[in-house]
């Protein structure tokens, strides 16, 4: 074949000449004189009109072989035609069938159980709802690093196998030859603050691990996380940062994936409205706050989900919670100077119930009060000898934060589970595929 | 202080104000005059001077207490100075101990064991050769996530805990609930291979491991890979890719980062002469140079390391050898048409002797071929289920590559150990920091 190939989403530069098109088949529909293919590519949707008495007898012949999943080169005129998805449709000149797709194909124009979809998650990832989903993921990532990129911070990749260290339980264990145990990271954090010693303001961008039995909507223990972390940084620039980044991503989502916003059908007019500044709430105020709203919530306890809940029902932008008491939160966490009892940190809350998306906090700077917590959360000191030493050489104020993709990409999205926010999601009873 | 704080890198546009700049003290020097510290903060390095009879008596005493890694905060006006590293320097009029720093500072200004420096690599990482290399692995990495986001690409983060697929050979595995084991991923390309199929093209970015005793210069147990996947590309168009990729990252480094590239030292004029198209030898051509060149290799040989190098010695480009024999090869490789002895594949070779880059191939896309090399191999049939599926229903062409990120850093930085390209590097006996 002479005519070029295209990419549907390439197709309104294509308008009014012969283009081929290599994709799978979603949808078909036949009238007997007049049919129907519905394309995908990956890039978009493309439908495909064949008329019998307008093409050769093998071409029509051709359509009857298709099923759900065929793999085909539809060769054609571009034409415009508001009543199509895209906008655009083809008229076909010629098919050519490339890869057979038998009639057991599993997803079914249908509804089906999530654990049979997650059965087939290398199938279901083909489904519309499933594409833009991804899509927004990526533009989501590209967001951040374009972020971080303009304003110089440094992207540092940090360990996944270490030595025993950050938050202890639930940690992945692995032989690291004869150097005993390796543990997945759970966080880049404590790395990221070394960096930061080095590179002034950098962020870390990978999976970290949690081997915890959980089964909510809300956790996986395989994510994704952002992780910056910025030398003179105080807790209220951190804040500034992190709604700075928030906005950014909703901003860019909003502006580049309109068409992947409305196959998820999401509310737009809600992420409309994330702009920042957002709320900065004290724990305090917040524990008083759930207490008029009937909680039983008492000062010194952590925020559980139904408390998150009742929280963001007063905004419709994401929250700031601040300074948590010290015993609910990590040892490295800044003792707060105006009350010692809590720590200069926050969590993000996203509106529309979705929750936590970040926690961030002060890094504590001090020596000796740093190395009094770790005794007093009976972590082994020996490990932590290399992370004391950022307080020992040339101590700085220093703040960070880390950032969820999956639970983002769900809130951005409107899915309640993050289980397909990820390509191949883990949970405590899924490995595969 | 009601002086802006500036970075070193935003001083020229500060020239003339007084600023506030926050770092580490690298080298400090004192006539009883005058005295200078040189600073580093991350994205720069600035010379202060502070001359005794222009200054509070106090101020002058401050810069005795100082001592290497100090974390200060210096104010004064910066000025235009040919001399001074950077071009600027800075004429103090205010200097505050932020963080002091013993003067046990385990880095010194001399010559340190590789093994110790390893031992320190927290604080290693500031020294101004790590921070460059550091550096330019991030622009490396913002150019590969422009170049496919340019191209309409999609990022797909594909899983590291994987039930036992890929390469088979040198696993770490772990415990997974009720699951059996885990294992980390060697490579994400069979989950590429899923999403290519959903998304059209694709490309991964993410850390692989390989649990293997080698402690050779190009090894890591953790290693960082970007491996992208393309629907309806042959192996011609993945070598055309492949080039593209490998040419826009060198030239976006030579354009952005020339001063990095020149603390490191680095030959440019070698990385001027990265363009595409690379040449395109045949693997069974390369066997009869190397024999003319007096190695001893064999058809059906793999490519030893100093067959490569007897190989790109008469280039100064980068070279793809194409098309090794089956055996040679991975199991999901196409059956080369013209010589079924043959795999559709190639590696990409690095110039100035830092060897392979990239391995990359067509993938077999006939369901009983690929299910027969799959038995040939005796690999676990059941746990490929899933990814004889994207041949079952619309198998389709494709290709696909991996690049391995710190060879590329090593090689463009002029670096001959991968290990100073990834900031906390894991090897068979190195798991700390």
């Amino acid at each position: 074949m002479s005519t070029p190939n295209a990419l549907i989403s390439s197709l309104p530069q294509h308008v009014g000449s012969p283009v081929t098109v290599r994709g799978w088949v979603t949808h078909l529909r036949s009238s007997g004189k007049i049919a129907f293919i519905v394309l995908r590519d990956g890039t978009g949707i493309l439908q495909c009109v064949l008329v019998k008495n307008q093409l050769p007898a093998e071409v029509w012949a051709g359509f009857a072989e298709l099923t759900q999943e065929s793999c085909v080169a539809v060769t054609g005129e571009v034409r415009a035609e508001a009543r199509a998805p895209g906008g655009h449709e083809m008229g076909v000149t010629g098919l050519e069938l490339l890869g057979a797709s038998p009639v057991d194909y599993p997803i079914q124009p249908k509804e089906h159980g999530v654990d049979f979809l997650l059965d087939q998650r290398h199938l279901w990832l083909r489904a519309p709802r499933q594409v833009a989903i991804l899509r927004i993921r990526h533009e989501i990532e590209q967001a951040i690093h374009d972020f971080f990129y303009e304003r110089e911070f440094v992207h540092v990749d940090t360990p996944i196998l270490t030595a025993a260290i950050g938050e202890r339980s639930g940690l992945f264990s692995t032989e690291y030859f004869d150097q005993g145990n390796a543990y997945l990271a759970q966080t880049g954090q404590l790395y990221g603050e070394a960096a930061a010693a080095a590179l002034g303001r950098i962020y870390t961008f990978g999976p970290t691990f949690r081997a915890e039995k959980s089964k909510t909507r809300r956790h996986l223990t395989e994510f994704w996380m952002i992780e910056p972390e910025m030398a003179f940084y105080d807790t209220h620039d951190n804040m500034r940062l992190q709604e700075d980044l928030v906005s950014h991503i909703v901003r860019r989502v909003l502006d580049r994936r309109p068409s992947e916003l409305a196959e998820l059908e999401r509310d737009v007019s809600m992420l409309e409205k994330v702009v920042a500044p957002f709320p900065r709430i004290d724990y305090g105020d917040a524990v008083i706050t759930l207490q008029g709203k009937g909680s039983a919530i008492q000062w010194g306890d952590d925020l559980g989900a139904e408390d998150e809940s009742l929280l963001v029902a007063d905004y419709h932008s994401p929250i700031f919670i601040c300074n948590y008491p010290k015993e609910a939160k990590a040892f490295y966490m800044k003792e707060n100077p105006d009350d010692p009892r809590t720590v200069l940190c926050n969590d993000c809350l996203a509106p529309e119930g979705y929750g936590e998306i970040i926690g961030g906090s002060q890094r504590e700077d001090d020596h000796d009060k740093l190395l009094q917590r770790i005794h007093e959360e009976k972590l082994p000191v020996d490990a932590y000898g290399w992370y004391l030493d950022q307080r020992k050489y040339g101590t700085f104020v220093h703040s960070g934060f880390g950032i969820g993709l999956e639970r983002t990409v769900a809130w951005i999205c409107g899915t309640p589970h993050i289980r397909e926010c990820i390509p191949f999601p883990r949970m405590m009873h899924r490995l595969y595929p």
